[in-house]
């Protein structure tokens, strides 16, 4: 079934010509990718000459629950579980299912292992069906972090479902109904709530904190499928943990804002334990921040050793040449490309010049002024 | 003793004229102020008609002791305690004696209790002498911290002496002389060192971090004066401590820098005890922003309280003016100004609009895009 594209030539030539959209190409397959957001088209939708996959719009973040909820959301809404993974949108294109980044690229790993990941039969019956999901798992390319239940390789959970050429999300009875019919692996979906509910939701939220999972989405269940996000403090403490190496590669509000977001978790829950709380926020800093410099006094350098399995290793090498051009100053060097266990297992390595920088000169006695 | 300033009329005007210095007045009192660095002139140098005090110079931060001493200094250097205060030079104008802030500033609050913090009568005996110093405790107006051995007021510790007129230091001899024979309170002396002598100088820093102050400046004992700094972790945690409220009106540089201080701190000095020093890592975070938090929900802002005493509360009023005009978007609110125990005792808040507005924001349920 082939249909065209639900934005016409004339505003997709407006949007490249305002550097709003771009050519690109993976694999002989070619498409538009809006890189920003473009009129009412977000970042990370792709028009291909099967149709357009919508970009997965952002979803606002709630600091406060209580008073979040209430302000931002009318009306029952569905909670459900908010995985610590990448965004991913699955959809068949010229008879193979492909994965998009957030950002609209080609992923070459989450494509290369789609059919671990789901059944993809699923495109037999839904052809123009646009499956999103996060994808999680210690053994992934683009982030340090994983959820706590998943102790090798990653995993997919699908959390929304589109249609090719509309920006809607199919309802949640739609997505739940095929959800159960094909067996797709999804986020766990904790119930439907109205705004009154503060207590079983704290409840909930409680218990991932305390199991290390990220945290919720909430979807109102209405025709305006308005949605927000809130987080645990574990989450905040596990993005601090993971992105030390980065400290001076990311903008430092990164730091600032997640913890004063734990501070917020912990006061509007009512956590209790402080001493614990406190030394696990200690340590997010400090045990990777020591690594690293014993790390640099014994290799010269800071870096972060990943690794992900592939069963085509082309696309290995595609995952690669992307992560170059997409890493902004932080270098990435392959170390590995090897068979094991059935699949090609590629190792790599992420150096964070800025941190290195800066531990060469302070570690050879050079003085700040400030 | 009147002497010609060293500076003469020409470059003043030229200084002036490129906004690097400014006129300025205090109570009757006329000075020339650089409010920058100037060819070779500090920043916070003042040109009265009695002559020059050349302002206090930057000092460089060492990250790494062992190797950073190597590379700083050459040859024996005295090693003192660095206080956790602000910074004043004491000198007498017009036959009062007069205390200037790092920026040039009269300092209306030291310059009020100088009598209390030094026996003035040295000014006497060395008229063009300008004491270089420290004022700390918990009752100043500037600074949230103070060392832990001053449970009350402020005290003053003298660690540099200069003439006016001169921009160079007294040397340690003669400081040392001058200090005894006045019976100057000043900043306590560790010894002399070389800079094969880490373990010595170590264990003094464990025992000054342990003791939770501040950190030591080391000063080459030769004529070009060289010095540098080094702090303890325990200085890198009470800023942290004392400054989370400020969280977004500072650079967020601060923390991150400061924590990676702490991390090189900990690893340079084999420190023990992690769990405890995670737990006080943490704490400086959290606590601060958890008491900002219930402050905000109870009085809906978040503020801190400054407290210090005056022998005249015209001076508190100047104090009060100035801290309004230096604090940026801070705003200060006087809350009292009374008689209390042979002093005036002024008391301000400090209000911080940044998180305030945004601590309204989150806990009003708005959301945010990242």
């Amino acid at each position: 079934m082939i249909s065209k594209p639900a934005i016409d030539a004339e505003r997709i030539r407006k949007a490249v010509q305002s550097g709003k959209a771009a050519d690109a190409e993976s694999g002989g397959l070619r498409y538009v990718r809006f890189v920003h957001d473009f009129e009412d088209i977000a970042r990370g939708t792709v028009i291909f000459d099967e149709g357009t996959v919508y970009g997965y719009p952002a979803i606002g973040r709630l600091l406060a629950l209580r008073t979040g909820l209430a302000k931002q959301l009318s009306g029952p809404f569905w909670m459900e579980e908010k995985i610590d993974g990448f965004n991913i949108r699955v959809t068949r294109i010229q008879s193979s299912p492909i994965a998009l980044t957030r950002g609209g690229y080609v992923c070459p790993f989450t494509t290369d292992r789609l059919p671990d990941l789901l059944d993809t039969a699923i495109f037999d019956d839904q052809p123009d069906l646009v499956l999103c999901a996060e994808v999680a798992g210690p053994d992934n390319p683009y982030i340090e972090s994983a959820p706590p239940f998943i102790s090798e390789d990653v995993r997919l959970f699908v959390f929304d479902l589109m249609r090719r050429n509309n920006p809607r999300f199919l309802s949640q009875d739609e997505k739940m109904e095929l959800i159960r019919r094909h067996a797709l692996p999804s986020v766990e979906i904790f119930g439907r709530f109205e705004t009154s509910d503060i207590k079983p939701i704290s409840d909930i939220l409680k218990q991932l904190d305390e199991e290390g999972r990220e945290g919720a989405v909430f979807k109102e269940d209405s025709p305006r499928q308005r949605r927000t996000k809130h987080v645990t403090g574990s989450a905040n403490l596990s993005d601090i943990r993971t992105s030390v190496y980065s400290l001076l590669d990311l903008s430092p509000e990164y730091f600032t804002s997640r913890i004063l977001r734990l501070a917020l978790f912990v006061d509007e829950q009512e956590l209790e334990g402080f001493d614990d709380l406190n030394r696990r926020a200690g340590a997010a800093f400090l045990d990777g921040l020591q690594e690293a410099i014993r790390q640099h006094r014994r290799e010269g350098r800071v870096s972060h050793r990943f690794r992900c399995r592939f069963r085509d290793p082309e696309n290995a090498r595609r995952l690669i040449k992307y992560l170059k051009r997409a890493s902004g100053h932080v270098q990435v060097v392959q170390r590995e490309l090897k068979p094991e266990g059935g699949f090609w297992l590629l190792e790599f390595d992420r150096i964070y010049p800025s941190l290195n920088g800066l531990l060469s000169d302070w570690l050879a006695g050079k003085v700040v002024f400030d």
